[in-house]
């Protein structure tokens, strides 16, 4: 760092771009994606539902069928891997098993996660909460893949020109999986665009 | 650290946990404030339309306001920040405007220009897709701001317990502003829990 008063991870924020084109050469072995999907599921998601599933796309075959979902993008193929970053509608029924580490550590009470089960319930009832819910755990998921992957000298980019519709058929997502994003990895190709310049933080943060 | 070939920003994606305690004393300036958002906004968004925005609640009063609205959450008003995280539905109109400097430094014509406010038209036309995307960009950028509070040494919850449209109201938001989620800043206080343990991989991981 020539500025060490600068964090590494934010120098990963500050240089992170979406990439377009990547080596077609390059490939991640299964413990690489492995290690990127664990990373990923430390991000935080509500009740700790952790509501999300990934598909990491990777062999020619499979890259060519979701290539042709999301509008022939040379990039889904090019890319060593491709993940199909999946939300989940939240059920309730989940908690008891996702909350149940907790319970045994002492941390939670049988009667703290029954009012917990009760809480999530009455909130995903409605189903546009429940939607919104699947689309967060995902992106916030895919958001700490990409820095992870960032941080491994890899580059990204997550994409949302794709046929979901398409893609939960053609991959045989389970009924509740709503693929949020398309988030693809690998070794940055050149021809690549300089990140790109942000709006001027006035117009987007407000302090009260 | 004690193992050099972690890069630190690996080594905060691992550690980071969601604190619900935080020291009520200890406060952020507005340039801290700024300079979080600002990272924030390097996250990547749909046809780069930035289609967030950040409202810092940091006074007492609104702090207050916000609480109320919040559950009544204590973390909502004891942490030196909590800030409102928006997203926006696309507007393609928006795009030549956010596209703007691309097409001076010459990476897009004006007609490629053209060709994605086409696509960005259709694309939202539909209005799920339209809510999803604001879900989406709002997310992205609050996982890159909690990642950067990390490494700030600072503590973060993000939390979907609110009253949306009484935030929306008590907040004076935009009409397209849709508060996605909130995001508690501060100082870590004693009492936190640790983090959770995650899911087994092979349970929400399949590599094709």
């Amino acid at each position: 760092m020539s500025q060490p008063s600068i964090h590494p991870a934010i120098a990963l924020i500050r240089q992170r771009f979406s990439a377009n084109h990547f080596d077609p050469t390059h490939s991640l072995s299964d413990a690489d994606i492995r290690e990127l999907v664990a990373l990923a599921t430390r991000a935080p998601s509500a009740y700790h539902l952790q509501n999300w599933r990934f598909v990491a796309v990777r062999s020619p075959e499979p890259k060519q069928r979701l290539r042709q979902l999301a509008w022939n993008q040379p990039k889904v193929s090019e890319a060593a891997v491709t993940f199909i970053v999946c939300g989940q509608r939240p059920d309730a029924a989940d908690l008891p098993t996702r909350l149940h580490p907790l319970v045994e550590t002492g941390h939670l009470s049988s009667v703290q996660l029954a009012q917990l089960q009760t809480a999530a319930q009455s909130q995903y009832a409605d189903a546009r909460m429940a939607r919104d819910e699947a689309i967060r755990s995902a992106s916030l998921a895919a958001m700490t893949l990409m820095l992870a992957a960032e941080a491994r000298g890899l580059a990204s980019c997550a994409m949302v020109g794709f046929d979901a519709a398409g893609v939960a058929e053609a991959f045989h997502l389970g009924e509740g999986d709503i693929p949020a994003l398309l988030v693809a990895v690998g070794q940055a190709a050149t021809g690549n665009w300089p990140q790109k310049p942000r709006r001027p933080l006035a117009q987007v943060l407000e302090i009260l």
